[in-house]
């Protein structure tokens, strides 16, 4: 796929060579991430939230409730940045200077709008879903007129991003390697464990394939 | 611990019952999370990027290489936002309506000042190592003169602050509970896995005690 073009918006400007302005790698981190941080300003005070997302091509899309002062905000079209943050390890160098961790972080920036026809609103309540739940939309009962009311969905054209990556082991300063001090990474992961059944669950439901199998495989990354 | 007063700034306006607005709270979140992310305003364009982090009593210390257009900025003492996010399961319902996840998240604004003496830079730069390694501080090499003059801290007061909080199983609809949707929660952690010795590891080191132990017990928060 083709790159972000650099502008001084997207540019990153610490240690340039970790970053990365293809989509493909871009888009990569986006569905990975089970969550976003979206920034907006309001009123002078910035404000940073943790929302959930789901990507379709070039949209990003967020959801809520229709009277959040968030949703109300970005639907607006004020400007807006949304970071998504995989973190991959622990750099444990010689030296404290040295110390890092492994990453793989977007950022994108964009105007957002509020999603108006239905038909595009259940299109990205299922990508919602779905990017958290794979096979879920199917199984779960879907959203009627009234909770389609009580759903707000706004849409974010990715006009700018970039990416930041680090991988591998610590780089110290050659005088350090002979410390007598373990350095390596701890690799760090985010891993669901053992579902817990709803205490008020019906007899003979079983756990859905799709759930027992979460996470064990790689998410692939939506096209 | 005491409370922060509820303002227009911190007030949790969706789903109030979610809301905490206790330090106890508040600052475990804080020293949970093992990355924030720190909101801004640059020229009208609200930006998000990811740090570490550490919390000594009501300060939040961020560091950074001295360029950073990001310590600059908050260091001038513009007003910022920091969350902390952490995901704890992914909560599905019967209906895609009432799908959610479990978090404790927690947002902090203040403004930021650089850290001008040493000493204090120093106490931050432990806490900052400790908070993602508990025990390394001791174990590295600690900062010389160059690096602590390479290295910019940010002290942020945390004036204001809100957490939101969701444990437990799924709510349905009254009538939902009769359908034959497995309903429940998929609990999410993040695991350390098998450290990984750096290639250029001399002989007849070993991995220390708090690096095995990482992430086996849970982490105590700070006082």
């Amino acid at each position: 796929m083709d790159d972000f073009a650099r502008t001084e918006r997207n540019k990153v400007k610490r240690l340039p060579k970790r970053a990365q302005y293809d989509r493909e790698t871009i888009y990569q981190i986006i569905d990975e991430a089970p969550i976003c941080h979206v920034g907006f300003t309001q009123e002078d005070q910035p404000v940073v939230i943790p929302m959930l997302h789901a990507r379709i091509s070039d949209m990003l899309y967020l959801h809520g409730a229709p009277a959040s002062r968030l949703l109300k905000h970005i639907g607006a079209g004020h400007p807006m940045s949304v970071a998504f943050t995989l973190l991959d390890g622990l750099v444990l160098a010689r030296s404290v200077f040295h110390h890092s961790v492994n990453y793989r972080s977007a950022v994108i920036f964009g105007t957002g709008k509020l999603v108006e026809t239905g038909e595009e609103k259940l299109v990205a309540l299922e990508a919602l879903t779905e990017h958290i739940a794979p096979g879920r939309w199917a199984d779960a009962r879907q959203p009627n007129r009234k909770e389609l009311d009580a759903t707000s969905v706004i849409a974010l054209r990715i006009e700018s991003a970039s990416a930041k990556v680090r991988t591998g082991p610590p780089v110290d300063d050659e005088a350090d390697y002979t410390l007598p001090t373990w350095a390596g990474v701890v690799p760090l992961q985010l891993q669901a464990l053992n579902p817990i059944d709803d205490p008020k669950l019906s007899g003979g439901i079983d756990l859905p394939g799709y759930i027992s199998s979460y996470m064990s495989t790689e998410r692939e990354p939506n096209s």
